[in-house]
């Protein structure tokens, strides 16, 4: 800090001298602003001199590293085992087919512009790497609507099995808790904990933060209601009087155990202002493909990889013509493959990173796409987007974020699971079983699953033969212990994903991974 | 109930003989669902035998009434003061004019696509008359921001005036007082208010939503980051890892008022999912008048109502042409003047509905829409829609809903007040000086202001010449005295819109207060 000048004086010097984006850095660097794990736009300056670089794998973190190496210009060259691009940032539309290891294969049946993302599918606001990505890259997007106060929290064990609707266990849970701890400070019982004064402005504000009536009390009446609703609500004209509904008591709201999804709404990674891409996530991918899908090779599955002092050869097999073996060389090599397939391949790393590869398992993983007839959820239950959850194995239902109001049929996310029994049980089961079975439960929460439910489609992650699993579950443990390993360049060789990143499971994750990776390898490649 | 059937086996036999419409119906009638002020689309049912209805306004609840009761037979006309439809329902766009009562004339010098709301500007999930119209009528929403974690919460009086982030007044106030809780809950404080193994329930509770650590305090660490996010956000391959971030101290949130505008958020109607029509407010009104526009006169400026028992006759003058009077008649008169204005002119009404009239004051309001050269809050500072608020006297920043990460230019709604001093104060001043100020308070939060301001326009409601104030503002006390005689049937003449409702400012109001005239009326006309 200048001495004699407050941050504020400071601030605006240099905003007067440099201009708001010099200031927004120094505000940055004064500690008002988070610092972010994208560090801007990567700059890779110096020449690399011809050197090459062979990427394998194109999703995101592949595509991120094959766009900015041949734009400091390497020559670059990309093996996937799909046929198409994205790896998991991947769509499900009327048309597609999906054939998971078994052999089973499904057509996806759903009606022109209706979808399932049946991997990644929300962006938070502070992954800014993907979204200044999706800036330059023109990705389009639109809100996800992760809270919704009007869909259900359900619990076979609690109400009789009636679905909760999540603004009335959030604000009765934040309201009890309120007036409780109003009763005792105003009895004096917080004792040191806080300051008299501070006492009269926490009940003040407990009053207003938790619906309390004038006497501190959560209770029925319209201060309460107009938080959580009325029993029926205010209208126009004769008889349109307002009428308050009952809070849940706080007993009942505790027995049922759903307070504990409240966190799945608050949670940094789940805040609002959240984003999808305009017509499914696979937007970003095809966004990216349509920069690097010229250094694409498709349908290479990657057999064995081997370096030495000059370079790196990795021979691959072409899935559509079985048996016939390829190979393709270059200076270096960015394997971005799954460490779930990768821990299979034959590779020569020293041993820490092997270790660091074998040591990570991947997590289970189940979402069901269920296409119905006409938005029920928002013609009858006037649920617009967000989340339920329910203690059901389909664990959520996640309703469409956008079409809104406009009628007509619909897919709902009505089963994702996320490691866990459920997750096993389900993807041990047949595609259409899985389906059958999403159905079966979700009509518990919404009964009109029975009359309209047209078709579906499941995807079952740990049988996926490009990834065998979701995405890298990192225990506390693995991660002292291999991270940084798995991170290092091994001679020749790099690995970036989201499974090489603090962010596991988030594009964000694979796209910062890769941006650290090719900077690194740069620098390499520099120092020659 | 019918004797020994379950609620839920009741639901099921419903479900099963008469399909899941017939299932909610039920539903709604055994107390599952919330009774809506909205009854469904209206019947009118039986023959008008040719009465005529003169609709006095062509917003909302003029053009309502028009719809409905043109389809039940009548013969229709609408006599409208400005000239275009939709009344307050409106919104600025580049090119556009507006007058306000003092004469000062502002041209918006918005850029293309650009727009500002002054009136009116988000839907509610539960505002189903409304986003039933929108349905039929065909306006395409999108998703309203109003809770956005990272906008900001500014007072001068806090934190040396440096803006905080919604996000960390909002969780740490929670994990404050849940850690305040469970310290005294462990202490045995609670006494008789909790149950013993409720108690065991409420600290998992209270750990779980408040991200208390495993000793119940509410600390920086991981666990609290999680949801207030990091000093250093989580990254990809080396030195990726994330550093916890400081939560605020009680006393700092309790001491900066801040927590007082943390129910903006949370109350029924800002809850999310709230709505907007893509394209801007007026969206709505231009779809009624696509159907009933050619209803419509407009310019059209009411100075006389009169009622006998064959009808009423309206004079009014039109204001393109000063002076020259003209005559109206109809069988029946359904009038949606502000009470701002009908207080002001001749009507031959009974006296109870005359006091009605008179009794109600309206609020004053001022917003202010400014473009920007960049849209700097999404790029700078990460803000994606929502809020801010100050208590500056421009109380409320509020960015676009729309356009997201795109780039380009940007208009803010940089000043929004409802009621209090400076409603009055801004109102006072010239547009243009109105202007001036919003960015002149508006850069204290957004420094940026200062090199990215282009152009702005201004609205105040208390010099709006066709409201006279932004909308009706019922007392408990008048609401006892007056609202029913307001909204009877007085001879042949019946009032309708937002002031005639439980729902003042809201265009639910309007429409609901419109849809009840219009079924009493009805009933009225065919009793004879």
């Amino acid at each position: 800090m200048l001495a004699g000048f407050s941050r504020r004086q400071l601030l605006t010097l240099i905003g007067m001298t440099a201009g708001s984006a010099a200031m927004y850095q120094a505000m940055t660097s004064l500690g008002l602003a988070v610092e972010s794990g994208y560090k801007g736009r990567i700059k890779l300056e110096g020449d690399p001199k011809g050197a090459s670089v062979l990427i394998l794998g194109a999703g995101l973190a592949g595509m991120v590293a094959a766009l900015e190496l041949r734009q400091a210009g390497y020559k670059v060259q990309i093996l996937e085992y799909n046929s198409r691009p994205g790896g998991r940032n991947w769509t499900l539309r009327g048309g597609d087919t999906y054939t998971e290891l078994g052999g089973a294969t499904q057509k996806c049946e759903f009606d022109e512009g209706l979808y399932i993302n049946p991997g990644p599918w929300r962006i938070p606001y502070h992954h800014n790497g993907l979204l200044d990505y999706c800036k330059r890259l023109g990705v389009t997007l639109e809100p996800f609507q992760q809270l919704n106060h009007n869909a259900f929290l359900h619990s076979t064990e609690a109400f009789g099995g009636k679905p909760q609707r999540v603004r009335d266990i959030k604000i009765d849970f934040q309201g009890h808790v309120s007036e409780l701890l109003a009763k005792v400070t105003q009895k004096g019982k917080l004792e040191g904990d806080v300051g008299k004064e501070d006492q009269e402005m926490l009940l003040e504000a407990l009053r207003s933060w938790g619906a309390l009536d004038k006497n501190y009390a959560y209770v029925k009446g319209l201060t309460s209601s107009e938080f959580r609703g009325f029993a029926k609500d205010p209208g126009g004209g004769l008889g349109a009087e307002p009428v308050p509904s009952d809070p849940i008591a706080l007993t009942d709201i505790l027995k049922s155990q759903l307070w504990g999804n409240l966190a799945n709404f608050a949670l940094y990674e789940f805040q609002t202002t959240m984003f999808q891409p305009v017509g499914g996530i696979d937007m970003i991918g095809k966004a990216f493909a349509k920069e690097v899908g010229d250094l694409i090779t498709f349908n290479a599955k990657v057999t064995k990889i081997e370096q030495n002092d000059k370079g790196v050869m990795v021979t691959y097999e072409d899935v559509s013509k079985p048996g016939a073996t390829q190979q393709a060389s270059a200076d270096w090599c960015i394997c971005t493959i799954p460490l779930s397939i990768l821990s299979q391949i034959d590779i020569n790393v020293g041993a820490p990173m092997k270790a660091a590869i074998d040591a990570v398992p991947y997590v289970s993983s189940v979402k069901v796409g269920l296409q119905f007839k006409r938005r029920f959820w928002e013609e009858d239950d006037l649920i617009f987007g967000g989340v339920s959850y329910t203690n059901l194995p389909i664990t959520q239902i996640s309703y469409p974020s956008t079409g809104f109001n406009a009628g007509g049929k619909g897919v709902l996310l009505g089963c994702y699971t996320w490691g866990g029994p459920s997750s096993y049980e389900l993807t041990s089961m047949a595609p259409e079983e899985r389906v059958r079975k999403a159905v079966e439960y979700g009509s518990q929460i919404h009964p009109q699953y029975k009359d309209e439910f047209e078709n579906g489609v499941s995807m079952a992650w740990h049988r996926s033969p490009f990834t065998l699993g979701c995405a890298g579950d990192w225990t506390e443990e693995a991660r002292k212990e291999h991270y940084d390993n798995l991170c290092q360049i091994d001679g020749r060789i790099v690995l970036a994903g989201e499974h090489a990143s603090y962010i596991p499971a988030w594009m964000e994750g694979a796209i910062l991974s890769s941006l650290d990776a090719i900077d690194r390898l740069h620098k390499r490649v520099l120092k020659g």
